[in-house]
């Protein structure tokens, strides 16, 4: 198949990379690097990535900026940054891919744990995992022509424990290798309208 | 105590005045009638009401649009409308009420069971029910001083078949008097951070 991955040089995005590149080709997009550039919170950067691409069979998306910091603290533009970037830069990747996207194609997007176990100063992203949750559910229902969409929520990487371990205190961390395994899970299997967690044993 | 209700005139939010009114005090805010006006929307508005309805010891929302339609053909200013209204509009109720409430105070917002029971044209108000329970979750992690925060997501009301029943095809419909209880349970209960789910029996 061909799949697109778009933070394809991101800790989550190369250990995809890594693993899907063994079986399929892959075409590596990035905000300012890759095979292709794209800036997720500008619709028209997506109709030209999806353009510049052509025909494709799975989109995986590991990006994503989200806010975190103290509740009290978040201001408007901290709650806005999640909201269209990580979530309706997302979801514009699958409404746009989906006119573009081969008869049983798939999106894989990327959550993350903390919608179903939040964390001190995550709401703001919190609530844009949940949303994606929710969005890989119910748009799963309206897909035309076979396409699939899920998401993954992974849990804190071995990776990014040294920048953000303290923050998921309790949770064990697991190898972006590891995690992209549900990745694939998403891209070979068959279902629709799931979220993958990824976790640790806590 | 003294409750603020915020669409109050609404189908729900006059069962939840009416159940809540044997016990409390009761503020009815309205966007265009009740004691006070607010539109959620605006920031400013939100804060004109917490000015002008001084100390309070819970808040009920039981407002917020959305928008429900074919999934191809939601546009950005529809996402947008869910995004603004219904769950930011809500956040920053609580956000700003969190200022004003006294200890131990509580907020109680309404989602709806679509965050867990998706339907066909729903998808723009999923991800904004999902985001919202996924607010109470995280945001009970972080305020101070005792003060709760809840969600109540019903399913279809009796008093809304009529308009609304074709999409919500075969789930049981609860009377709006039902689904007041939820909110009841979060005013008068000791829980936070939880979503209270109205269903019937399907």
């Amino acid at each position: 198949m061909k799949v697109i991955v778009v933070g394809a040089t991101g800790t989550l995005g190369s250990a995809i990379t890594a693993d899907l590149k063994k079986d399929h080709e892959i075409v590596e997009v990035g905000f300012s690097d890759g095979d292709v550039k794209v800036d997720i919170t500008d619709i028209e950067s997506i109709k030209a990535m999806y353009q510049e691409i052509g025909e494709f069979d799975a989109l995986v998306s590991a990006t994503g900026a989200v806010h975190f910091g103290p509740l009290e603290d978040i201001s408007q533009e901290q709650w806005q940054l999640g909201l269209n970037n990580k979530l309706m830069g997302q979801v514009n990747l699958v409404m746009e891919g989906a006119k573009h996207v081969n008869d049983g194609g798939s999106f894989t997007l990327t959550a993350g744990i903390i919608s179903r176990d939040p964390i001190r100063y995550g709401t703001a992203a919190t609530i844009v995992c949940n949303a994606l949750e929710g969005f890989a559910a119910s748009a799963a229902l309206e897909l035309p022509r076979g396409i699939r969409v899920n998401v993954v929520s992974p849990t804190i990487l071995e990776e990014s424990v040294e920048l953000f371990g303290a923050a998921f205190a309790g949770s064990e961390p697991v190898p972006a290798s590891v995690a992209a395994k549900a990745f694939r899970k998403s891209v070979d299997g068959a279902r629709s309208g799931q979220t993958f967690t990824v976790q640790g044993r806590t």
